[in-house]
């Protein structure tokens, strides 16, 4: 059972080491892996969107840790999520959105029960060590879920509202929805409109031509493909899409369909 | 037993990498946790903040391995220290201060011993892979550290000397001591201070308000808080108090009496 | 047994925690051991230098999965090989060159078994994932290295051709090779040719001084001496080479012969 986290702490100052120290005096030996920590800062979709593209390649009841938490010390809630992957620990602001629309909730508890805390009066300001690498912690050791706080209904939880992309009579409309290092564009269109060569793939009047992988087409040429997290990706062979295009999150891509 | 790392290597180049592979040889199965790797390149103090903001949450007896060393190859000393917290291996330049203010050396060692080295005679420039990461990890196998080298007396160890805070009759006059990547400030002023509102909390002629946690305040506005470090921390809700105060460490902040 | 990870994914998007991940479903409980992630992108050179400095420190049998990886979807092979030092798993384009000089292959087999991959069917684009991560972990788990795929020649392993030093009449005509964090540079000079004092250094017209460590010169002064790493290398005692020297990979560096 592995511990799997994600924040927006970055690596420059101890935030993060400190929770894992923390999880060490609780659950000694239990191993944790880090999916990032460079989400950046109270980017509540960005992380969102790391964590949906993670979570169905670690084992069976991995317990991710996720804090993206710009309300901490207000009265956003904690919570501690059972879905058909795993647990989800974190702040109750829609981070865990992505995950649960591919593996839904099967219970989900407030963490009110400081017994499962580092200290009964945790800090205001660093929640990720005081509430919930604690208790992170304490489910690795088989704290069952429901020792953790009163149970709340699914439908309560906090939810981001993003856009999705929309089907229209002329195809598809939708939107950059993450950057990666490379600048590679990852859309909200899932990629599975790209096969059958129905569409065209669009950012601005500029018509991106479609493709398996960055080498079909030449180094410095643009490319639309499935992306490795099941969205529609746009590239450059070689270069960045980002730049090239000049695209941020939320920049329109369309598809349209071909004659 | 595990062993944490902090270092001034940063994570481009694979020198932590070759920290762990030397421990891997002589430790295996030995845990190891990274505090941080991106202590600004020689910054013993920004180093120690880290350190002694991170010791108290580890387990007992946790090795800490910590090399900002910019006179690594001359005749500062390497050091071994034993205190009521766990072991602490470095060079003797001030980095261990903040840790041994709040946990006393009991015993201190040079590193003399080149049996514990990974060789007799190491590099000139990496004293991280040939000497610390070889003594923390024989210090995890259970190598006493007495056998590492003579023992030293407490007080001939070498101390930063940081500025510390002052009272005065108006009040108490202290600085920054440390930024994170949030932009927040941790000033060297104990958050006991802001206990029962005596105090006023000043940058320049700007007057802080204070209060529990960040969302106490408007968003984009300044709030003086007791910082999860235990220092009096300067915030911006949802922003950053160094960019808005264009602070950097050793800016005045200071707390005035209240009427 | 570790698996020990280099790649240009950077640590900002969450590629590299989806590797541990699948490592840890096929591999579960073998630890892995970051080298570096931020080689810069689809710069073969850099994660060759990166990755010939580190292997030797390792524990034998390490499993080293090494992804920069331009032509990842293209027909470029994936690679295993067995070295006297341990494993490399990752993509055949010059990567493991490094390695490989210090340590001949003993076997080297081409990827094609893809009972060995997470899918029958990989991605286009994420190949660490699909077919390497998966590759080194089933390695770690005991499976021969021949029932990866067919056994391949040497000799047909792609190469990076770089630039050696060359020995003249007059010295040694070099460059700089790689760059550090500090600003220190590593040259393509092995560090055996300061032994002895026979050769002065020079990069343009400035004669840089040699010695032992950085602070056998005063703060901000250049030195040459024996780098960690095996190569001559230039540095400035508290400073940046790279910056002092506007210095770049390729920057010629000479040794001519003293009278």
């Amino acid at each position: 059972m592995a511990i799997a986290l994600l924040t927006d702490f970055g690596t420059r100052d101890p935030y993060v080491g400190i929770m894992k120290g923390t999880i060490a005096q609780i659950a000694p030996g239990v191993p944790t892996i880090d999916l990032t920590h460079d989400i950046p800062p109270q980017d509540i979709a960005a992380g969102r969107f790391a964590l949906a593209s993670a979570v169905a390649y670690f084992p069976l009841g991995t317990i991710f840790l996720a804090v993206v938490d710009p309300g901490v010390g207000s009265a956003r809630r904690a919570i501690a999520v059972a879905c058909a992957r795993g647990y989800l620990v974190g702040p109750d602001n829609g981070l865990f959105g992505g995950v649960l629309a591919q593996f839904p909730a099967r219970s989900v508890v407030e963490l009110e029960n400081s017994q499962y805390w580092l200290q009964a009066t945790p800090s205001a300001t660093f929640h990720g060590r005081d509430v919930f690498a604690a208790v992170a912690a304490h489910l690795a050791m088989g704290v069952p879920l429901e020792n953790l706080g009163r149970a709340i209904a699914l439908e309560d939880l906090k939810d981001l509202s993003l856009p999705r992309c929309r089907e229209t009579t002329m195809g598809i409309e939708g939107a950059v929805q993450a950057i990666d290092r490379f600048g590679n564009l990852a859309t909200n269109i899932p990629s599975k409109h790209l096969r059958g060569e129905k569409f065209s793939v669009w950012i601005g009047d500029r018509e991106i031509p479609d493709g398996h992988t960055y080498s079909d087409v030449p180094m410095g040429t643009a490319i639309a493909l499935a992306g490795s997290h099941g969205w529609l990706e746009i590239a450059i062979n070689g270069g960045s899409a980002m730049a090239c295009f000049g695209a941020s999150v939320g920049t329109p891509v369309r598809l349209t369909a071909r004659a």
